[in-house]
């Protein structure tokens, strides 16, 4: 019944009586216990800090805010904020396109030179053949570019790992993700996800496109980029975390759009997953950029593929199915059971991969290792699939249209490999197929093999150091047994004609989706943008999520949500957990705290900012025996903050001098990476400058009082998107401060 | 530059010196200026009060959580929430199948009766009839039923006036809306629905079938009715304003999925429209409750409509589209250009109706009036659709499995009188044919007329004293003139097959739409799913729908916001107005304010409470010379739980009685309608009880600076739901207190 932090606050209270001594010259504080002092270990979380989704209301930002008044500024900024909102659309569907049709022309490449390669080593008309020398090259073209992806992800920026969702979803609750949204982040990635999907891993496209949104979004709204040290000076009003999540948000929304040409599923997945605040205009401005991206997105690939008449029938990646998808009543339950399976499956897949994921990051920490990893599920994959092929005899009767590599192999003339059609593509694809092909085109122990492999396969690829989504390979797992299913009874029913294979590959895919990612309104949402299913299906659908996910969630999270607890990032819940119950402030706060008095001595300021790396230094008045920390709060000041005036020299001796210069640019040109105090150069003892605080500190901090109960104040935190929270006592004397990490409870 | 409440809050400044003259017993305090003294006028405003979404967490509510820890009550909480929600979807939509049967059965026997009587006096093939008696026939089967609505809403219950969406709204918001969500509001709402459109008045049933909703979830959750008297004993944990916002929210969006049929709409116009307060838990919930509403709905019309197989395939209220609606990229700024018109059409309607309801407000205010005005507007409806059957000579082929009542009056053998055929039937069912009849059906003039007439009835009837919705009427004026526009380009240009009338008119009912209620993202998902359009043909939809938005933006408000602004109810933006921008907490406060000591006399309580009608007080201690205004706040308490302690004598004097009795019960029984301090027995002065409020006031009331700027603070008030929020000093003294009232902007 305690928070984590309180086995570390007890630290440092001993010396508390030597205050006296030393007179506004020497530093003189407690370290916050939660902290470490600078320079020390560095634990896991450490990397994470918080957003600052407050706005800092400082005497410079009233005084811009009237020149805005005065000169119709805000009406130039509304107009801005939405051209940037539209060319986050725009650019993100183009990123999305290129990733689409480079993926499109290597794939077609690889698997045209395979089938190639096949005919000519086993002999037409069943000819003894051998698979040897194709199976070689298919594993040199699986091999080759997931190393090279691996390699780039692993040794010039591991955070590209993955799917890019989980981080994402992180920076929108509030938690910085170091470098998440960076230019080079972006390249990596998108290479990075070229490379894996052509390598034939078991991986989709989404997760990084939507991630690549993100960036892109960042990128835009800030007008500078960190990767290129290139400042366009332009945009400059947003330089500041809050506009920078709100375009964040959009980004990623249309990077959804972009992904699966679904604008309001990506609206709705902002809305579900990854927004934490929340209003009317936000939701406008997201909807506005899915818009634009799946509208962009749309045009280029309607153009590239050649279609004349730009007639807009939407982009169904998964493909438009030829009949409305009917249900009657009765199939309810068989929805419900179809979701149940799928939380089951989906739960007993999330625990496994995580559990792989562990055992990965134990037994094979460096580097080359994890690269090596990559190619041996690589290599694990295209020899099971050459097994599968070889051993399992389906010949199909061929039709030209449907299969897009078709390969003869051992079968008779004018007829297919159906194994080999299964593998001999992009994963999108063969959704695609186990969505649309028609009843009676694949065998039950083909798909019932196919899904077995393909679910262990998965389960071991996410989790590999390369760019990939979990999107596609679980849809296509769910597909997989959706249709199993389905056939398996058709055979044992043959006058159940509702059993449609098509329609029930699709609930299984939701339900499937659902067990494993848990989201639901977003899902459904985007399945049918996807599939261009009819709005009466949304139910269906919905009935397997739901059931999915409730059964799914008896036994764990989902996949991102354990991704996210495996990284140590302190993400907030949406509500406040109940073993907040019956806790108040006092004992989950840290103190003592270190503060700053009003007007300090610039000499004690840089020794504090050298010696401990909290973030914010509470600004305190009315200050007996030089005991800061039993001061009166005034304000709160960042860390930021400070080093901008130390380097800048805004001292009080100055003060005839920078009164017209400062203004609230002279920090947000640093915006975001502020320099370290390092940069600074260290200052005379001698030279005794004063700062005055109270032009730059926020004046307004949010404060609690020391008795408020945690479950109130966590409703706080979270409502106002907080960084710092300060405790007062009832004097309104500095008793405590909380941040996001002393809400989260292990 | 200054809040409204400047004004006020100069009074009652310049008695703040005989202070020290009374001890104790004597209510000494200021009155606070915004709020009358108890018995003096009351204000417009003053009727509304706002609800109180923060949770009062006092000693009783953590003895209770502390119970609730041991017994797994949490759990069961949970479920019955669950079952409280589904309730919530299948009463509302049993409801909307009540009011939709019924209006079905009699309008059909009404136009069945008018059509034989019009068969009857004009001799078939060619006669020279006369009109003059089916004309009567029309008028009185019209006037009788308008009669008793406008006879019911205005004497029984006037609150039931309108569509009930503007309430609910405000409702959402925060705004205590008397008698909003009663039962008998409900019934007169259903009666006066039905008689509304029975009667043929310009409105809809969709508006009132939302308000139902709410009506419905507020009435399960609380388990008593005021109107019948009767406490079922159930769900009382539910007693509060904020969880019974909760299930309101959930009641709108059942009220929608079951008057259009729009699971998802539902769920986006709670969010869009109504949801100040937002997490995902509540986002589910709400699905839920929608969708419950929508299959119910579906299930019982399927039954009532004798469809055997009970195959779902959605309940199109406006008809599915027979085949896709496909659209070319050029038509997109044809889409535009509907939706600058339907901005213009809609900002124009806006304007228009406050007007006329301003005139009506001034001219007629006396209730018989009002019920006249009502069977004034009827007539001069029938009399404008009897001129144009008369007079316009438009005769069609017959189509029997088309028109529901096919009139021949002057036409040949075979055809029907087309103009006719548009007004013997419900809105809704004229909406449908603009859809779905095919291209020709109509005539340039027909429509034409029609679209004028109904554009300013529909006006003159939107604010009439009957309880009827503005979708239907709106979406028909916009369906008639894109329709209009369509015919007429086609007449011009018989090439261009693209113009499709049905296609047109749908936009022209979305733009319109937007123009008039200025919704987007939910309106065009419910237009999606309400004619079962395919996913991709969203895009043009949102396009119309937010260039008008933006045109009609420029000149005013949504009708709903122009509607709640008439009503001067307090209803909080969704940002901070620019108005805000550099005002401090202390320019808008109201001070000084009444206050009540920790341990105060009683009869000092009752006092206060008889002399002045506020609803929160704070309660501070370390009072000097009985100088309460100026103490330090320790908590704040409510009005309705002083009369409560007053009411139970819970004073010091009683404690070894009342402790093991007393918990939060006590006070939540009496809610939502506490009684007035008038049914408590005076104090005789002699009595000194004591009361100790440490136990009942909520120890934690947001408190912020007097210097914190105001758009900082509104953002504070509005994402906590608050309704008192106080200001203190340095010192953590009471400075004054800001309510919503204070936030207006005029």
């Amino acid at each position: 019944m305690k928070a984590p932090t309180t086995s570390q606050s007890s630290s440092s209270n001993n010396d508390t009586g030597d205050h006296s001594n030393d007179l506004d010259s020497d530093p003189i504080f407690h370290l916050r216990s939660r902290t470490a002092a600078a320079g020390t270990l560095q634990r896991p979380q450490i990397q994470y800090e918080s957003l600052d989704y407050d706005v800092c209301e400082n005497k410079l930002f009233h005084a811009e805010q009237r020149k805005r008044l005065r000169d119709r500024f805000s009406l130039r900024i509304h107009v801005i904020r939405w051209i940037i909102f539209i060319l986050i659309g725009i650019i993100t569907a183009l990123n999305a396109c290129f990733v689409n049709i480079v993926i499109d022309l290597l794939s077609e490449q690889k698997y045209k030179f395979l089938k190639a390669s096949v005919e000519q080593n086993v002999p037409v008309n069943g000819g003894d053949g051998d698979l040897a020398l194709p199976y070689l090259w298919w594993l040199l073209l699986s091999v080759v570019p997931v190393a090279v992806g691996a390699t780039m992800v692993t040794y010039i920026e591991p955070i590209t790992a993955g799917s890019g969702i989980p981080q994402v979803k992180c920076y929108l609750n509030g938690v910085k993700v170091p470098r998440i949204v960076r230019i080079k982040t972006m390249a990596v990635k998108t290479i990075g996800v070229i490379t894996t999907v052509v390598g034939g891993l078991a991986g989709g496209k989404e997760g990084p496109m939507i991630h690549a949104g993100a960036v892109v979004a960042a990128g835009i709204s800030q007008g500078k980029s960190t990767t290129f040290v290139k400042d366009f000076r332009i945009f400059k009003a947003f330089r500041d975390d809050h506009e920078k999540r709100d375009f964040v948000l959009g980004g990623g929304a249309a990077g959804v759009a972009a992904a699966f040409g679904a604008p309001i599923g990506g609206m709705l997945f902002s809305l579900e997953e990854a927004a934490s605040f929340w209003n009317q205009n936000l939701i406008w401005r997201t909807l506005i950029a899915s818009i634009i991206s799946s509208f962009t997105l749309n045009i280029v690939l309607s153009a590239y593929k050649g279609l004349e008449n730009f007639t807009f029938t939407g982009l169904f990646n998964l493909g438009k199915f030829k009949e409305p998808l009917t249900f009657a009543y009765f199939e309810l339950p068989i929805f419900m059971l179809f979701g149940v399976a799928g939380g089951l499956l989906g739960a007993t897949w999330n625990a496994l991969n995580t559990l792989i994921n562990k055992v990965r990051r134990r037994f094979v920490p460096w580097k080359l290792g994890k690269v090596a990893e990559a190619v041996v599920i690589s290599i694990i994959g295209v020899t099971l699939a050459t097994i599968m092929i070889y051993f399992i005899d389906d010949c199909r009767p061929l039709d030209k249209e449907r299969i897009s590599y078709p390969v003869q192999l051992f079968c008779e003339d004018n007829e297919y490999n159906a194994v080999a059609a299964l593998w001999f593509q992009t994963p999108e694809a063969t959704v695609r197929a186990l969505f649309h092909d028609e009843e009676g085109a694949h065998n039950i122990r083909t798909v019932g093999y196919f899904t077995l492999v393909y679910y262990f396969l998965a389960c071991a690829t996410f989790g590999l150091n390369v760019s990939l989504g979990v999107f596609i390979p679980t849809a296509l797992v769910g597909a997989a047994w959706g249709r199993l299913v389905a056939m398996q009874f058709l055979d044992w029913f043959p006058d159940a004609h509702f059993l449609n294979p098509g329609k029930y590959a699709l609930i299984g895919a939701a339900a499937h989706l659902g067990g494993v990612l848990r989201m639901t309104i977003s899902l459904s949402v985007i399945l049918m943008e996807t599939t261009g299913a009819e709005t009466s299906f949304f139910f269906p659908l919905i009935i397997a999520l739901i059931s999915a996910k409730w059964v799914g969630d008896y036994f764990n999270e989902g996949i991102y949500d354990m991704v996210i607890e495996e990284s140590h990032a302190p993400i907030l819940p949406w509500e406040p957990v109940p073993q907040y119950k019956g806790l108040t402030a006092l004992e989950i706060l840290s103190k003592p705290v270190v503060c700053i008095k009003l007007r300090d001595s610039a000499h004690y300021i840089y020794e504090v900012l050298l010696r401990c790396d909290h973030n914010g230094f509470p600004v305190v008045d009315d200050v007996k025996d030089n005991r800061r920390c039993e001061g009166r709060v005034c304000g709160i000041i960042l860390r930021s903050q400070l080093i901008v005036i130390l380097l800048k020299s805004l001292y009080v001796e100055n003060k005839r001098f920078w009164l017209p210069e400062t203004s609230i640019q002279t920090f947000r040109e640093v915006y975001p990476r502020y320099p370290s105090i390092k940069s600074v150069r260290p200052l005379d003892r001698k030279e005794n400058y004063t700062v005055d605080l109270s032009m730059f500190m926020n004046p307004s901090p949010v404060r609690v009082n020391n008795h408020d109960s945690v479950p109130k104040i966590f409703n706080i935190f979270r409502a106002l998107g907080l960084r710092h929270m300060l405790v007062i006592s009832n004097e309104n004397r500095i008793a405590g401060i909380i941040t996001r990490r002393d809400f989260i409870y292990k």
